[in-house]
């Protein structure tokens, strides 16, 4: 099989020091034909880094010059529903960083669009890779867990509003903590249930500290520009009674700095996924297991790599359009509860 | 001030090691003149242990015999309701043990006899006077934590259904988890945002674990009895756009044996109450406060006293029946979410 | 069924703390009718703390007046053989504190008479009983472990040499350290194995401090009179290529005070006894299991629980008079081993 | 003095990691002139890379050109043995890897003819120049352990199997875990006795889990291919009554990783050695002593030294020939005892 | 020898739970035959506890009647002056509490009539006793230490300003923190440096937390009272060079509830008492000593053996009337510093 | 404003390591034009390392030709006051190592000599600018510590005698412990007291290992050649009461390798700074504060930057000649009364 030739829309860190590396580590698989940015000197610096050959300035240039197979989409959330569009137009496959999009209409005509066309779009939640969600899906088969029917799940930050980029401004992102940083274990949360549309969404997001100021632990943020949510809660409810709680946050007045996890609970086993621990009963008596030698993996890599498997028709444990519009809907339905 | 004469409702061990010896401590204010209960033979061990004149077997006797001032109810939650209506129609003040009765209805008709009546009715939720809390409640009157609004509430067991009395019989209880453990971690973060009504309650319960059986840790449970929640979880949002996530169990796959903890986050600070700590900011810098000499408390102590003020028309922080209404309707409102 | 009509002899500390208020415990079963000390004075002191109504000097006079249909040996180990042989003559079941004897010999003829009688002759090592060592055996019955080919028994401590009783004198005891503790350890690897025959022994053993002097950590023992091993060091080799290192010491230069463990390697797991942890593969990765909810146990009283269901004809954990030979035949290869 | 002019046999690892940098950086005393390895340009790039004159294929090309006075032996152990008589029949000093041989004859032959030649042959146990070694060596010269006679020696692996080269090639190597690992600690432990020969050595071997393949942590071993020893124990007894546990293994269901260490017990001190600390009498009371600034030290290049210092008649702490023969002589007899 | 008849002054505390408990262990050396205290009843019911035949409400009475041998003083300090002088011209031993008097003068001549009447003057600085204490004794003898020439001792506590007894009262005790905690740890330093009397001392005092008032941990003083020093810190330098940092405190802005610590620098090795741990050098390694077993040792018990040895011409470690003197005068110094 | 031309004097460690970096981070402000060392090739290197231009052999040259704004002097202590006295009579502004010189009396005439000049005359104290000495600042403007009325002040080691440079040299140096690390800790304590003069200065100083020889941990010290204070103690007193005890040492029998910190008792609050915490009472409790995020600085450039703000006369925290001059008093008192 020939390697497929694959075009990176966007400039930034996240193109140059994930996505490009990666695919370079899969050189048998894909090879990067151009990179394109609005301001082509940064197209142009991060080609000559990587040895892309070409750069280009607009879309229009790079699908009539590069014809590339695949994209992956690396720009600010408000791009990415147009350049998926576009790139399916194109007869591309789609890899688009998270979130998929702004709203549910978009993420759900992404989707449509992709399987009308036969093509494979996929988001990049790399925490599907990790070496501990891995050993969670793994345990679920073997019937460890039995059925879970409920889920923690959080991100949250005490003071970590980026004091770069768009992360605090609304039209850009299309939310803060919750788009942000909430997807990434909503996704696997809704992934170990088997993504089930839930049948009822609450939720409330704040911006008391955001708006207020404060010490910033990722760069120093503008309180006076700060647009979006600084901490956000949800509960989700589904037809099977299985429910989810979760939250996010950018800001919270928490002794962490950081602190992502997820509790699953089941009828025979639960999890804590960081680190990893399963509780259950053993020989009549109630288990503590720990796996003490999970390996390091490269999340971005097998992540990548995941995607291509999903394009060559493959097993694949990417999250595909499908998956997206569902998980979009639910972020949408997240920021209107907190609107009533 | 002559002392109130205080009657005992029940014979179990509520009343013998909490009430009866928080009472005999007050001896200055109250004198315990009887003890009723079905099993007067019960009844009778318990007065003749602590130094009680009576026992009855039938509250008619008692009010006849007896006259009290004060009732203090120990029986089970189905007997909250007609036992407190009946004091408060023989002009006692009422003491009940939480939670405050099987259905919102009743609560409210409880409330609302007590205030017509003049006369105090409290609910015995003494994690109120604990030493973290009043803390609490003193950094919040200072100013330290700004407004609260969000509180996470939990009260967890992995393999605490008790093996005894009525807690898995849900007529008489109402109810499992969430009756039970839940409402003690709710009063608490209701009384810090000032015991407003949610605007909106979701919430599901659990009965897997229960229903299944497995190794039990306090006592052994009988699964094929099992009729309650064995987990629940809510989420409410008020008015004012805070927000509770609450969760109690009997039974989940977790890992340790109990977990009970409150973490309010506020727009000034945050405080997680067990062990205490406050995070916040100052001189410019994000500062964790610990408090390493909170005294230990004798929480049944200071909550009968808290009861006993109420009655003098002191200030108080006792739970009052207005609250115990708003909180059981509050409890059935999750329990009707469940169900939907 | 009626009770069994039990007799002491021995009236130390072990009658007094360990068989008799055990016994005591199992009335439904057991009436403790007598006991017996050469000291009778000692014996009758001892009666009459527990309510025991006969004591006696002679045995001769204890089995002509109480009649008994068990007896309990709490003597020195010297006297186990004789005084068992007269029990058993005596048409009586025999509870006997380890080790069961002086020499392999004796410990044979006790296990054929008991045999030959139809009685139940049994050995007080309880650490049979013990939570771990319970856990242990349903872990291999689960067959969580395979097959065990490899076990580590040791026993040690730091200043341990007993500073009152026989505990140095080795007429009375047989030995020291090795027939004193290691014997404890060396029944629970024999018992995990299935209680072979080693077709190979060999060991070494030490007086080096013993005899020296030093700090007592049990009183100050006599560095004079010192007679036995402070230290023994033996390798058991088994016909189906299973082996066991044992060590037992009251005195070496080492950290810990006291240091008693067994590490149990099977095919598909292992076990470290104190505290229980399994180690295997799971889910395809390798696994550390622990049970935090281990109950604490009273092993006396579940041994001589035990004992009695042998008596019974029921199944029972108990060490048997067969059982007993073996070990007993090993403690003294491994004392001839140690004089080669 | 003029420097000696050094060969290096073998091509891989060991020869470029270990003993070359060593050996370069004691440029006054030694020249490193020739690399041989039978595949040639491996021997190649391996002397460019170290800007080593000249590289062979063959050793008869290598004596007759290069002329080393020193041959360092980095080839498998099945060459030992060869090689060395070569080099001794050249007339060259010997630094040879460990173990010293595969069989007991091999090894007591290759030390004669090192003594009849007047030359000196050494292997390369680095561990003897661990800082804690040294100190143990330095604590047993001053006093501080009087005599030493018991040790328990352990290297231990849980999955440690190495998934490349020859170790479990039991034609290359000899066997597995014993010969591989096992000789080190157990050189070691003769050395702190004064390297006497044991008058009984009775042990076993296993090979379940090698040959149940499982998750390798050393890279992944083929199961199908397993032929020697995963898991090793023995038991040495010696003329003065010492007496050594050893037990070594690749691989083993227990909890750590890896652990590597050795206790010695001596009659007034014993010692751990990783890390170390000694535990005694002072001034009455029973002390732990540690030493909290031992250095790094280079062991590879200080062994190296060491061996240096005995072709120069230098008092010197390498393993000689003399004590290598002893050593193998043992571990066949291990080997031996296992097939009983 | 008859026993020794022993008279208590002062019917508090530190005579009931102290003093009295260790004398009547002591049953073998003496009898205590009265108790006396200005408050007769306090004296008698004190005398009934413990059996004691006489009680009195003034001393007169006392040396009248009961005639003791021996006198023990347990009054507030203002009266260990007067006291010790009377027991002395009524030929009486006397242990005296800690501090020895008010003022330097009182301590010189309670020292000096002891010494021309040949009686024994003992004071009750029971830290002496500790297992540490003693050790660092036999570690010095041992020439362990070298010649100790620095040594930092402190006794410090966060908020225990005592809320009870004459502890705040300048006139009853003399001074605050400095002459009641600090003399203490003053006590072991100058023991073991042999007892000189420095040639400089200077200090300070504090009283600012006690004035201002604040959260009590031993009770709650009453600040406007508060007449002592809540904190002292001096330092004294010795003829031979050595010299002692010391500090004591009531109350201090520190971390520590309490800290009560010794450090001595000797030229060999240096000691840190509390945990007792011996820094020195070993085999040309720096070396941590630890002794893990050292006996709880009851110090007060101990303290009166050693008082009633001194008495009886044996040789003790009790403090000395001459000791005390010397202690008293630096305490007088510091004080006098402290005002310069 | 053009650059400033600065001038290195000495050709060391700290010019390279430390002070040349920091100029270079500051080339906006400075422009450093050259290096020089009485051993001109060592100038010279320095110059070609960080691209200086020019390099001299004398500071007459110097002067001459490179026209030097500012002066760094980075040159054995006792070239401080010629080096400076000289800098400042050229028309330069100082920057100069610390200690500020020898004497007390040449640290004053340093100081009235850049006061009459007009010229900034710092000290490169740059423990000032640490994350932790700022908030204790900011703490104190705060309020948070009330005054602050004692400090314990340490810097200490257990054998980090350097064992190359001048360390040991008295004439060199001036000292060793007291006036090399002291210093340090004691220019912190002024500063938070406001840089008084005391009224009293009692110390000590010790060279008991330092000519003792023994194992070292910073190199290895020559005894035979050691002449300076391996440990020094001294306590300070102040007019307003305030006092400080420090301490310092190159050589100490202690557990910890290095000790530096200071603690610092305040009226309402006190503070200890490695790691920083505050100790204090807030809601009616005592409270520990603790402040997570404190970001890591580099001191050396931050001090540099405030020296050059003071030559711009701008508010500086630069240890100034002024203070200097009370710090170098202050060393000398000590000295002086060691020797009383």
């Amino acid at each position: 099989m020939s390697t497929r030739r694959v075009a990176i829309l966007g400039g930034g860190n996240i193109a140059d020091k994930n996505h490009i590396p990666a695919l370079r580590q899969l050189a048998e698989r894909v090879e990067v034909v151009a990179v394109c940015s609005r301001d082509l000197s940064k197209a142009r610096t991060l080609a000559d880094k990587h040895g892309i050959p070409h750069a280009f300035a607009n879309t229009a240039d790079l699908y009539a010059q590069a014809r590339p197979d695949v994209v992956v989409i690396c720009t600010p959330n408000l791009l990415h529903y147009s350049q998926t569009m576009e790139a399916l137009a194109n007869n591309c496959h789609v890899f688009c960083e998270k979130p998929p999009a702004i709203t549910a209409q978009q993420a759900q005509e992404m989707a449509d669009l992709a399987e009308r066309s036969n093509l494979m779009l996929g988001y990049n939640f790399q925490l599907r890779q990790s070496a501990e969600f891995a050993l969670l899906r793994r345990c679920q088969a073997d019937g460890l867990l039995g059925d879970i029917y409920h889920i923690k799940a959080h991100f949250l930050r005490r003071r970590g509003i980026p004091g770069w980029g768009y992360f605090t401004d609304k039209a850009m992102q299309g939310g803060g903590a919750l788009i942000d940083l909430g997807v990434h274990v909503l996704d696997l949360a809704l992934c170990a249930l088997g993504y089930p549309s839930p049948n009822q969404v609450v939720g409330n997001t704040y911006d008391f500290i955001g708006k207020a100021g404060g010490k910033g632990l990722l760069g120093q943020w503008n309180p006076q520009t700060f647009e979006v949510d600084d901490a956000a809660v949800a509960y989700l409810k589904f037809p099977n009674k299985a429910s989810i709680m979760l939250s996010a946050s950018f800001a919270l007045n928490m002794e962490a700095e950081k602190d992502r996890n997820l509790d699953f609970f089941g009828t025979k086993g639960g999890v804590r996924l960081f680190p990893f621990s399963l509780h259950t009963e053993l020989a009549g008596e109630l288990a503590d297991i720990r796996f003490p030698h999970l390996e390091e993996i490269d999340i971005q890599l097998k992540n990548t790599a995941a995607f291509l498997d999903a394009c060559d028709g493959l097993p694949s444990s990417v999250c595909t359009g499908r998956q997206g519009a569902i998980l979009q809907r639910i972020i949408e339905r997240i920021y209107q509860s907190a609107e009533e």
